[in-house]
């Protein structure tokens, strides 16, 4: 789109900031904003004391991390956050403030009725309502690769209820997730003990039901946010959602084994030829050729992949699928840049 | 109870033999026969050509395999198979003609109308059915350890509609399995490639929809055993279930994701109340404390583990759970040699 515009008349080029810039997210943001060639007129790269001072390679030009203080958006623009809920809720105010539109990255503003929630293939005219706040969220990494197959059966058929269960990868937790499986692993083939430090339990060879903090409905914050997240971006208050979310030892690459009820039946041949149509999304469903979505093969790329369509043999107004998707990128990243390129591409 | 029974009366002792001694299944049998002081008063071992002529050892006993045959089973009261369906198939009516009763753990006979089905804390009347083949089926693995925490939700309110997302582990397929991901793994930590033998791709660091061979309605033979031995197990053929099966990268213990509707509603304390008094079954449910279910603490363990117990915020009449079990044990192994303890007990 920038592209286009560009040929047209002179590029218009940003002040961009990135909070959170040294982090797993921040890292990707950096890799898609020269990859897609967003038009940077100037990039600042902010983070947290610890990371202050370090220094990032963005085209080929070393850029020192500055730390992310009350006056680091004089000048900005376009201010993409992804530095934690606590840091959001506090200078991304600022940054608007300081005249800079938010993208924010956080779950800190995604359910504020004013702070648009956007998936760019599914709802990009909410995108306008930034101008309330100055403010849009980029919804929880999880919900993005619940949407993308949502979005066309929910068009088509109405969705009522989805019961979900989540595979996610450990840089989901960030670059500390990371580290924890390779140290892990590698302890592991050494013959060594075994250290706990990211995460609740040990990932290495297991699994836990447990994504974020506790509710005293004996859901996780993680597992509320596919509610509510689902509603707002898909803009029916009356989709229920059932979820149950949990971390594998898998680096990249979220996946959901999703079954999803609509109002109208949708058989198996109709949802292929609706998802196949969905931007953003790949249909890969060969199983007796071993061709199904799998983190390893989702890891790195931009689109979400969707596979194992079944009509459910237990409810005939239903179908089992099963949706991966490198959550750093369109569950992320890559989701965030869609967005800012949609306020330049809109002149907004 | 053996050993009960040994105090009242001399304790009767039989000739047992395992057939697939050298397999991940065949092994914990040996090692559960040792631990619950099974009355063996002889053991004979079997397994393909392959493995003919390696030693094991039972109690303190080093014993040579056999190859299996049609003469193996002459003089052998109980045959434990582990097989594989094919071999079942062929060697389980010779050991019945030569007087045995098998007890087997493949899918060879699970369905057929006059073979039992059973898991012996649910369903254990029905092993005197054995009479008419002389043959007793021990289910799937992952059907055990799903219908552990649905037995006492059913007889209390009546189970309409299970939806279960799998997370199964690499031991589900063998030994090969467990020297695959062990394989994959070191290669990964020293640099090297990693290659695919046992598992259509990759195990390593991901994960796959795919156990078992694809049926033409798109389900695998895996999910389609969730459905009907569900069924059967709990007597009940109204029951609806909507599978989607997982291998992830864990060593041992199967984990499930249930969502369970029923036709009485049932609270959370309740259900609770109901999997606690259930025997073969511990509930692990104080998230706050970081207490769930995982397989690293079922692995080994001769019980299920359940938790994450929630009333479904999308359908007052279900809940969603999480049961973990080691596959096995519980899953094949342990079952079946409480099978056998179900028939010396009850002196059949």
């Amino acid at each position: 789109m920038t592209v286009i515009e560009g040929r047209r008349t002179a590029k218009k080029e940003y002040a961009v900031a990135v909070a959170g810039a040294t982090g797993a997210v921040g890292d990707t943001m950096l890799r898609l904003l020269e990859e897609r060639n967003f038009p940077v007129r100037s990039l600042k790269l902010l983070a947290s004391e610890r990371s202050e001072g370090k220094v990032l390679s963005f085209k080929g030009e070393e850029t020192k991390v500055e730390r992310l203080t009350a006056g680091s958006f004089h000048g900005t623009e376009i201010a993409l956050f992804s530095a934690g809920a606590t840091r959001s809720k506090e200078f991304a105010p600022m940054a608007v403030e300081a005249g800079a539109v938010v993208i924010d990255n956080s779950s800190a503003f995604r359910m504020e009725p004013d702070v648009p929630l956007v998936v760019p293939e599914i709802n990009p005219d909410t995108v306008a309502g930034y101008k309330a706040r100055g403010i849009i969220a980029n919804p929880n990494c999880t919900t993005i690769v619940m949407v993308m197959p949502l979005k066309p059966l929910h068009d088509y058929g109405q969705v009522t209820r989805v019961v979900a269960s989540s595979y996610q990868a450990v840089s989901g937790a960030g670059k500390k997730g990371i580290e924890e499986l390779r140290r892990q692993t590698s302890a592991w083939v050494r013959g060594e003990p075994i250290e706990v430090k990211a995460f609740p339990h040990q990932i290495a060879f297991n699994l836990f039901p447990h994504i974020d903090a506790f509710q005293p409905n004996g859901y996780t914050t993680e597992e509320l946010k596919l509610i509510f997240e689902t509603r707002k971006i898909l803009g029916d208050g009356s989709i229920r959602v059932s979820p149950t979310t949990v971390r594998v030892p898998v680096f990249t690459a979220h996946s959901v084994s999703m079954n999803v009820e609509t109002k109208r039946k949708i058989s198996v041949v109709k949802a292929r030829e609706l998802l196949s149509k969905m931007p953003g999304l790949q249909v890969i469903d060969d199983p007796d050729q071993g061709l199904y979505p799998m983190p390893i093969l989702a890891a790195g790329k931009d689109d979400c992949f969707v596979g194992r369509l079944r009509e459910d043999l237990s409810n005939d107004h239903a179908l089992n699928l099963w949706v991966v998707g490198d959550q750093l990128r369109k569950g992320a990243a890559l989701n965030a840049i869609q967005i800012a390129e949609l306020l330049v591409a809109r002149h907004l």
